[in-house]
């Protein structure tokens, strides 16, 4: 049984051994065992069920996109964003001295935490209890990343899809443009005519109408 | 059904998508889909299985030792290693060029095609299935990793382990030295009283028959 207020209950997640939750705690300079060997496991989990994730979830991408993405992904900032969402840094036991000088809130002290409970939860639930707990973690960032993704390669990856199933290429028209010149709406219509799509996308910029129109398109194609 | 010569017998793992398995075998000179996207993500399922595997089976090691041994059994001789083994490279498809140039010889080539029908086995069967086919092509790696290690540093490892258990430190005899100076052969017995443990291990050194010893007692008291 778990409060609201326990990390397990944060995290959706409750550990069959509880002792493994509490070494992925536990700072090298607060006693042993600490979390040092569950951070190297959890560290290679993670990179493992990312590259799945986003494998899965961009078909239309390269295997440079791809690893790109999954950089953003395991990088030290955003385990540290997660880490704080998990507020995990209530539930970190450290030495005196790292206490004294902030530990706590140290990003790297924050992500390397993050990854023991990785692997912690890797150890105890197995693999798919794993993924299931990053998948969770990282579903808002993954969301918006499709969004920063189609502002930034939407086309192209709608181009390739389409290259690669022998369709002819999208066509993009502009529907409206609203505002003064310094403050313009632009709305864009992305249309597949031989799969029946017209997705529409607006933005201060034709190039960003376009981009957000072409990841519309590409999240239909995927639907079907 | 897979006779005794294809690579799915060799693999000891038959596809429910055959599909995967010859994109896997694909590589970009040859025609898309290639196994580019699916190295990317074997890659990542190799590191996190083999970092499992040394974290359960290596007990005693620090984080340091481990990443030393996981960057060993990932790095591409020893893939090529393994892919040999599999006689992978009758099985790659490459084009035209590739073949005239001896690609299917080249070490990076198997290495990738390795990786990359990892990510397939993934994709077909789960982790598990993953775990299970690297697991087997990795034991005789893993077995001789065991006596490699035990000639380097299993005195260490063994000392390490029972002071974790606050049991007392072994104690190294020699039972028999035989030969000629110049060709001497020591057997050693490493005993450890309270867990009712004694190995012996030969050796041309005092040195190499005290690590064989400490291996094997170390193999036995994660036996038991």
């Amino acid at each position: 049984m778990t409060s609201k207020n326990t990390l397990q209950s944060r995290l959706d997640y409750v550990f069959c051994r509880p002792v493994l939750l509490r070494r992925a705690m536990t700072h090298r300079s607060h006693s042993a065992p600490h979390n040092e060997k569950f951070e190297f496991l959890g560290d290679a989990v993670l990179n493992c069920v990312i590259s799945a994730l986003i494998f899965q979830r961009f078909p239309a991408l390269k295997e440079g996109d791809l690893s790109r993405i999954r950089a953003h992904l395991v990088k030290q900032q955003t385990l540290c964003q997660i880490a704080q969402t998990l507020e995990l840094a209530k539930d970190l036991r450290l030495g005196e001295g790292e206490l004294r000088s902030g530990g706590r809130k140290r990003p790297s002290m924050l992500a390397d935490a993050l990854e023991a409970l990785f692997g912690a939860i890797y150890l105890d639930g197995g693999f798919s209890a794993a993924r299931a707990a990053i998948e969770r973690l990282y579903a808002p960032i993954l969301d918006h990343l499709d969004l920063k993704m189609s502002g930034k390669d939407a086309k192209t990856c709608l181009q390739e899809l389409l290259q690669g199933r022998k369709i002819a290429l999208p066509e993009y028209t502009v529907i409206t443009t609203r505002g003064a010149a310094h403050r313009q709406q632009f709305e864009i219509q992305c249309t597949v005519p031989s799969l029946e799509i017209q997705a529409r996308g607006r933005g201060a910029s034709r190039r960003a109408a376009e981009q957000e129109a072409a990841a519309r398109a590409l999240a239909e194609i995927k639907r079907s």
